[in-house]
């Protein structure tokens, strides 16, 4: 366990306090042009800028310098979880991602339909990019798979692509790919690297056994192969280690599920930003964090659309008031990464963070931006760090030592 | 042992030059209302202001962010021992505050007087807060107390509360309190946690036994339960790991034993700071290294009284010339943590620190103030590598490599 969460333990109180944390995904951008302007630094945001008048301000390190995060990390780190000690299996985040809820028995698997030839050699590692319509029912057929003893989930993702997922007790998360990664050849055979793996390895091999039966006459998609093979790591709850109750209001699978891995309670958050501050508001009694997630400063920005960006960060803007007027004790905007639109990607670039709260040291920042976070109290520092000042700015930490 | 420790036991030397570490006990604050100012940056110190002119700037975080310090903590990271590697227990810092001279044998324990009714359950806690005047001499009753092989002190602090110290080689720590936390039932038996600590806990268990005869007659106060159970760390020396001569000069005892704790000689240093400044100039030619304590930034701090800590800090400010005329190689001045009157308490935000010595890199600070701090040479960093550049700038320490 972190240092943070060592001490969380042991000094968390509660009270009536309330905590937003607000993450507008692929927050941080960068401007086109030597002294130009990043989106946010562009975008008209008089509410964000109200807040940091009465706020501190600082930029957050979401990893370590100069790595970039997907969203698992990126969110990990805001929770307070450090990204390099709880990393999360590509098997665990697909089934995240389609909302599954993934209990700490569960081997969660990216599959992916595959061609085999007449010998059984792989002619087509993505079975022709087949399309949905085609493989959701493929899905469903393999979900009927009985294996005595475990569990099975096979649900579709998008094209040739799925999630499988054994529940059993004593089932171990490493096990390799059956991707050769190659075609001419034959899938590999699963192989567990321990004890519990190599159980999860046999039932693999009989799901794979029964799935060849099953899909015999579906070429192209006449198999599948497992990648990514891996269990949920156990993870203290936000209530264990900060003794919060959370709520997760986020539109996007991911995030549910990212909320979820850390014991938040995941809300019906709707569409729309304005369903997700009514949501806020209905669940106001209910819970004393909420986790809020906005998608379409990332989406925008991966589009590399610098314009529609700033345009998503005003729409965000203008939410706000309705997060404000509930009063909340602190309120953080900050996002998991940078996703700079020059960049058409997530970047290491730290990330524009800002707390407001009645116990903060006032760093005469005029603004929410980039060049206000750089000269803000909260100078730069690890996201790991950042629930620690949610927790201390709520009263909700007692003091360490006499 | 720790990075900076690891190091400076290598690379320490020595010469003839004077560190004064200058603790102004509680100094960061907070302004009262947004855009206003902290009682450091409302303060008139024309002096502090000079030594920033000519020294470098930065934020301290005491512990780690978000975390709130005690003074053990405090002080601790100061002078350079990780404050989560070197936990002070209870007991150990209640022997501290009333500046007994804890040895590596001696286990260290809070008691507290309680009342037991005719069945032998806990009728009070407390002994109805008996006073001090009472408490005092069942005080000096209990240290008669004789066990064989081993030396017992007991010690009254206030009302209800004493110290216990049982000395003798081999005893432990690590035994739990007796304090059921209740009332109408009877005290714990002491229970030792590990071989050591048993031995203890029998040391304990007939110290109690003896007690309840002696203080049979003295309800409410007729009997007592020990908490806090502790030893001192192994702390390596200020001699052994930085090779300077520490000499502390602090009027209030807590702060004479956390400097005892470290190694430092602690010298008569009044009740005033013209008496702290009469001290370090007789004793100049003694030491290497000064430890320097004001306490009243704190205090006035946790009154809540914003033009008090400004007074307080006007105070010291008209102090330093005192300082500064013994012409020391590096002058520190900082604070253990902050404590804004805002709060009325300790609080996590990060604590205005200077370093004034001829090797500075200047950055251009007009005063000593937190906002001059933020923008300083320095920046934010953690207290514990403050000794690093105090020993860098007294030019104590050699290269690193070749």
């Amino acid at each position: 366990m972190s240092e943070l969460h060592n001490l969380t333990l042991k000094l968390q109180k509660k009270n009536d306090s309330k905590i937003v944390l607000l993450v507008a995904d692929g927050l941080g951008g960068l401007p086109l042009t030597p002294g130009g302007k990043t989106e946010l630094e562009t975008a008209n945001t008089p509410n964000l800028d109200a807040l940091a008048q009465r706020g501190t301000l600082g930029l957050t390190t979401p990893v370590i310098p100069g790595i970039t995060p997907g969203s698992g990390p990126g969110h990990l780190g805001l929770f307070g979880y450090d990204p390099l000690e709880y990393q999360i299996g590509r098997g665990v985040l697909e089934a995240l991602g389609i909302d599954f809820d993934l209990g700490p028995n569960d081997v969660a698997i990216r599959g992916n339909f595959c061609t085999l030839d007449a010998a059984g050699n792989i002619s087509d590692r993505r079975a022709g990019r087949v399309s949905s319509e085609v493989a959701a029912p493929l899905c469903a057929k393999l979900n009927e798979i009985k294996i005595p003893g475990v569990e099975v989930f096979v649900q579709h993702v998008k094209e040739y692509r799925l999630v499988v997922v054994f529940r059993a007790a004593g089932l171990g998360g490493n096990v390799d790919d059956t991707d050769p990664q190659a075609t001419g050849v034959p899938p590999l055979a699963p192989v567990g690297n321990d004890d519990a793996s190599k159980k999860t390895a046999e039932v693999a091999a009989e799901f794979l056994r029964q799935a060849r039966e099953v899909l015999k006459d579906d070429a192209p998609a006449n198999f599948l192969m497992l990648r990514g093979i891996a269990k949920r790591p156990p993870i203290p709850t936000f209530e264990e280690v900060y003794g919060t109750r959370p709520g997760a209001i986020a539109v996007y699978p991911m995030y549910r599920g990212l909320a979820r891995l850390v014991g938040m309670d995941v809300l019906d958050a709707g569409q729309t930003l304005d369903d997700q501050c009514a949501r806020l508001k209905a669940a106001w009694n209910d819970y004393d964090f909420f986790f809020m997630h906005f998608k379409y400063t990332d989406s925008t920005g991966e589009d590399g659309n610098f314009d529609a960006k700033v345009k998503r960060i005003e729409e965000l803007d203008a939410a706000i008031p309705q997060i404000t007027a509930l009063d909340p004790t602190v309120v953080i905007v900050t996002g998991d990464h940078s996703t700079p639109s020059k960049m058409k990607a997530h970047s290491w670039h730290p990330v524009p963070t800002m707390i407001a709260a009645d116990t903060c040291r006032f760093d005469n920042s005029t603004g929410f931006s980039e060049s206000d976070c750089l000269r803000g109290g909260l100078g730069q520092f690890p996201a790991k760090y950042l629930m620690g000042f949610a927790l201390a700015h709520a009263g909700r930490l007692e003091k360490f030592g006499a």
